[in-house]
């Protein structure tokens, strides 16, 4: 039996969906990193959680959001760098996934000359709303918050 | 000349190929970070070989995969994280394929309070049986096995 | 109004793209890190601009990758592991996008015992000519350049 054009269409939906969802979780670091709060904003709907856990606390809406980032986390953090990896996303339908991945997040605090490294799970629940996903839930899972002894982070030197 | 449903429906194979290739790289991570055996133990064939190399040995099948993860590895880890990159996957036909991603590793082995990093290389051959992809070979090469000096991992504080 | 071949074809074609673009990224790591120059020069079009910065400079096409890599950072650095992340490609065209991703890089320079690590930010633009994709431009933002103290790199002992 061959397949039929609709066949087709949802399973490049499926792939394309999945591309979609991997972007949420790369804007978040972009978005946060770099400092663009519209792109950090852009992944969320506008009632998300975004739950970080110890030592930052849980978070809820677009003002959450905003005051998350803009009141708790970028006054915390002078500069950071998140890297992800290991993104494994189920369907729990057409319109609705759970997704994981580990970060490795390296920066320095406000008032601490050594670099600081974080080791985390993202569990998240992206949900597609009138064709677009975003994210509807962040559960932070911290494994490791440390500060690697006698090293800081500066940029190369111009000369 | 007009894409038959055919190549189209090839094409996409590929594509949902590659994606569940890659999940098996992840669940590695996950299944092995977080002590989900089940999820580990999923990625493999029954007849596959795991060559991790010194210090840890050479393992075939199940029985391997049990023994390395149980009887070496877990016991000699107290905690780990595994991110991957690079994953760069080439088909030798539609049912068999080699990979290679690079790994960055961070843990703290039983009787080391310093926290232990490792940077490797994975190279995988990939086999479809039966409608599913699983490892059928990884061969792991270990480019440093160090500790970070005066750096140990903890969790957050939760007060 | 049903998907025609002509829609499913061009959905596909911009997922495989995707994929040949973030295996650029990829094979910049593999080749670079394992010194496979064929592997490395094969992802840059023969009029390409490579612009890493300080402390290193910024080369131009086939002639200046071959420099900057035979004569300046391979002399320059005895072994190093790129990790790449947060893969955002936006088209352009069909032929032409812009990719962002994130790199963390863990290495050994010349006549410096300590592991050095560096955070940065890749910007490209990957064109496709004649059906291939390549990069044409790369700019490196780094964010950090230093070493963990009292940390080396040395492989996993054999005995």
């Amino acid at each position: 039996m061959p397949d039929t054009n609709q066949d087709l269409a949802h399973r490049l939906d499926r792939l394309e969906s999945r591309t979609a969802i991997e972007a949420l979780a790369f804007n978040y670091c972009h978005g946060f990193d770099k400092r663009e709060f519209d792109r950090f904003l852009s992944i969320w709907w506008d009632d998300c959680v975004w739950d970080i856990g110890p030592p930052f606390g849980r978070f809820e809406g677009h003002a959450g959001i905003h005051e998350a980032v803009k009141d708790v986390l970028w006054p915390a953090w002078l500069q950071s760098q998140h890297i992800t990896s290991n993104h494994v996303i189920e369907f729990e339908s057409d319109d609705r996934a759970h997704a994981i991945c580990d970060v490795d997040c390296m920066g320095l605090l406000v008032g601490n000359p050594e670099a600081t490294f974080v080791g985390a799970t993202y569990q998240d629940v992206a949900e597609r709303r009138s064709g677009v996903w975003k994210i509807a839930q962040r559960k932070v899972t911290m494994h490791y918050f440390n500060n690697f002894a006698n090293t800081t982070l500066t940029k190369p030197e111009t000369e």
